[in-house]
């Protein structure tokens, strides 16, 4: 058995995890640190994780490998020293996903904290990059929101489908916003109400594009910057988000709804947990599970490509990726830990 | 007092017309009818309107002035032979929102009841076209997503600033669906899920486009045909409609986020129901009120005007709008009955 | 027009009350202060109440009327010179509820700062005080559960059909936990969950006690002292209150239901805030009104007298009861500015 | 590998069922069937369910051991050939739950239509009568309500803690109406609402006091019939039923609350899906789950047994606890297929 440790088990991903890894066969969760709740047993803090006979300790320690879910800056600068000495470690904190320390600092706010292990991780989103995650030792977990879009647009994207002049406009659950209290997530501020937000520029944006940049590139189109606009909702439910990608057809003589779908069918043939599905999705069907269904279509009115997709922010969004991810490091199978379905309804 | 009737008071549109007006300082509502309760007594179908000693009659009688809440096509033909007799009317179903029969046709799937009338109809949107309902004895209330569509981008059109290439993309409380029972309604459902429908085509669509065009053509730039990609989307709450829009900036240069607020603070100046807001609104703000809350600006990494609206789409995108066209009507304030604040939280 | 102050108007007792207000044709709200947001224009606070004109002052002044929405404690302190200058007062805390400063003192852990005026103070419950509110300067405004939990009560213990055993099982939308941060009232942790709390001894319950003694006093059953149960839950929405009240009939012969319905509609004739209604009400049927509805009923089975009750906590809860109160002891008409139906769905 | 089948998957426990067998890890489901969906593929009806290959029949076949979750009569009539027929059956109808055919036909207006089983069906509440269900063909999955109220009351009523006079008032998420239809269950009219039921008698009422008395009974005191009160109530909320209970101290002399939760340790230890709490639970912490958290405590205010607890309706209230009981009488280890934690948050 793996023994692994979560830094930071106090927030929403960490628990997930942690809620995960309880019946994955081939690993054993034995650490659990957290800034909060040092000190606690996990059950006290989490009662639905009261299976496990855990204290929260004030650091991760004797593990095979570790999961950080500490907050960004903070996370570069806790698994550092554990990468240098060779732990295999899966970042959930935005630290290593831009590979541009200077783009980082522009949207984090913050110098890098360690730019000199940037080259080294990872992006961690296995169906778009399945053979760097199984090569490296430190995996930069994707955010939420570029999960779902980048699984809505890829498809499009390689096939050259779309022009590069995209919008995704992105509902969300508000467990997105973390366990930090918030007058937004208040409940009788949030609940029967939606909002927009980050409309001056969300920091999954620079992810966004420049994963998608890396599609069109490595499909030789050498150059090509997309333009990307990107708008986050704040939905009254706990889970879920519903991305909803809209974009300029190239070329739209002969390209059909159903052409479209097969192009989506053939590009997740195989892939676990990714379903192409012939009518509109909902989060519900994808509740606590970790997987993305995705519907492409086209609006012959006005020549648009549309792609909806629907994850669970806290599994393919965060902590199930991460499970996915490390299956993929340690030679597990890709699906362990992650065979139940939604919880539905 | 004008004494008015409300055809069909058992849907919510119904119900919430009967809501507002009992606080109206210059009508009594005196009938109201209803295929599904007909002898019961208002009261018992909707307790909160116990207030009212009335009973649903099979048909509205002896008014001064009807409101239908009928579906589509019934409406007309209801409302037909009491237009006919002189009597003003506000039909808040789609019967007389599209201009062109054959439109209606295509997409309400059939003939519609009475093409003579349509001609004499207003598109009862206040903000947009006062003078026309001013004058008329029928109006076309219009639907909820349109209101929030169209106060969203009118000023921009009528500006200048943008092109006719647009996205409309919707969240929507699940009391827009109505009353009638269905799968995607039922509580277990539709709770704690988004999803995204009418991606072949809603039928706000049309009339969106039809109001849009009309504004793109009253500043003279003949033969405009916008192209517009409308997605609404089902909110697990029960009311509000906060609709985000998209659209390029057809002068880029210079125009700056104030100054395109300064551009809808000036189109909306004096107006009562309309607020131009500095930062993103949250449907819960305009709960039971008949307020919209406009929030326009640019993305000026892509060259994008965006703008993010909220309504009630019971008040202003049912019910408000109604009373607010009656009050037009009948020379009545544009605010009787329509001041209280949103219901917050 | 009475030129009227809220006293700390931040919280959501405060806020409602403004809302309220704003349509009370012989009112006018010139004075609002707060601890959080002075200095600040009240609709940048609240956009729902940008209909006002008002900025958030340290202090409420110039005012020929004033409620105080502070918390304990600090409500008298505010309210004392104010009501000794005497300007007429309704707090809306729990500062002149308990007529007993030892009992204040144990149950809200700190000594009464003004156990001087509580001899002046009426407690505020309309239906069951109206003479006392009507001949006050100071009024103490009821809590949300003992308004439920009396008016659900009251005329079964004035009828004698009860005995003083009684459990309140009340549950409360999470507003009654009022606007300020707490993780039970995080969005993503209190939604879709329900919990018990204040089993060791909730701060409405002597209040509850001390009311219903006095009912049993008034009529003559001296020494009566009933043993109260009270739980109140936290239930996943925003607004309401329904308490399930229990208690053994005293007499059990011959007493119908529709007895003890008719029971209580001879005590509650009259009443324009109370509806004794034919089938178990639900809390949406009295959104943002001022009204309680109440089921009475038995248990043959078990010899028990069941009764629930409705009500919107930040209305006839807190705020619509303030309005009540005000216009009883300014002479208004008992519905002015309440007249508003409840907001269904 | 078992071979299972569910008769009437379609609805919410029949799906529930399926989800929680797809990872137990030594049954294999293959024949589902429906009424409403027969023909159709399950990930059809239910996209959570793809995992399945299977198609919906119209019955079940070529099993090992059968689940029916059709509604009561239905259910009875469609197992009795199979149970005659040696097949071991779970009905997580109420068919087999009433030992008294008689009291059957009182509380579900139809004669029993297989009175000559009701001798062998086994009572299926795994932590009260495992040997039963381990020696028994046939067993009589419990209501939801009755799992809430009898696991928080069976303690005291063994130890001789309470007097038989109990009231029982529950707090259920609407899956609890299951999937059909109907306006109490629409979205919009039972969101942010709370309402009690079923006043006059819920069915689940005879089975809560049959068991309670077997209690009784069982510890000698013979001749007593529990006299129960029992209020269900509808919360706006998917899954979870959070149950009140309350009765009067036998003997309150010397009864802390610390003794009273070491009596339910006491009973409770080594049960692996019971766990007595220290803290008033919340249904959250068991959503998803087979969990059922129990607070046990006294008022010593009124000298009343007070106990919550805590379920998943749809899991411990149903599908789980009917997979708990097939592991009972297969001989697998109890917990298997149901160890995975709640879904928290």
């Amino acid at each position: 058995m793996l023994r692994v440790g979560i830094i930071n088990v106090t927030g929403y991903a960490g628990a997930e995890l942690a809620r995960l890894l309880y019946t994955h066969p081939s690993v054993r969760l034995v650490s659990v640190s957290g800034r909060s709740g040092a000190g606690k047993p996990l059950g006290e803090v989490f009662p639905h994780l009261a299976c496990y006979d855990l204290t929260i300790d004030p650091e991760a320690s004797d593990v095979d490998f570790i999961f950080s879910a500490l907050p960004h800056v903070a996370s570069a600068e806790a698994l550092a020293p554990l990468v240098r000495g060779g732990l295999p470690a899966i970042d959930i904190s935005a630290d290593f996903r831009l590979k541009d320390a200077n783009e980082y600092a522009a949207w984090y706010g913050a110098e890098h904290p360690e730019p000199g292990l940037l080259a080294q991780a990872a992006y961690g989103l296995a169906e778009l990059n399945r053979e760097s995650i199984r090569a490296s030792r430190l995996i930069a977990n994707p955010g939420c929101y570029p999960v779902s879009a980048l699984l809505a647009l890829a498809p499009a994207v390689k096939a050259g489908v779309i022009a590069p002049d995209i919008i995704v406009d992105s509902k969300s659950g508000i467990s997105g916003a973390g366990r930090g209290l918030g007058l937004p997530y208040h409940f009788a501020e949030a609940d029967e109400s939606v909002s927009a937000y980050g409309l001056n520029g969300h920091r999954h944006l620079p992810e966004i594009t420049q994963e998608l940049a890396g599609i069109w590139h490595g499909e030789s189109i050498a150059g090509v910057e997309p333009r990307v606009t990107f708008t986050p909702h704040l939905i009254p439910m706990t889970r879920g988000i519903l991305s909803t990608c809209y974009a300029p057809l190239r070329e739209q003589a002969g390209l059909s709804k159903d052409r479209v779908r097969d192009i989506y069918r053939e590009f997740y043939a195989g892939e676990p947990f990714v379903r192409v599905v012939d009518t509109p999705p909902a989060t519900k069907q994808v509740r606590g599970s970790n997987m993305c269904l995705v519907y492409p279509t086209i609006d012959p009115r006005t020549g648009r490509f549309i792609a909806v997709s629907v994850i669970d922010n806290l599994v393919k969004g965060a902590a199930g990726q991460a499970v996915q991810n490390m299956n993929l490091m340690m030679g597990f199978p890709e699906t362990a830990g992650l065979l139940g379905p939604a919880m539905y309804p």
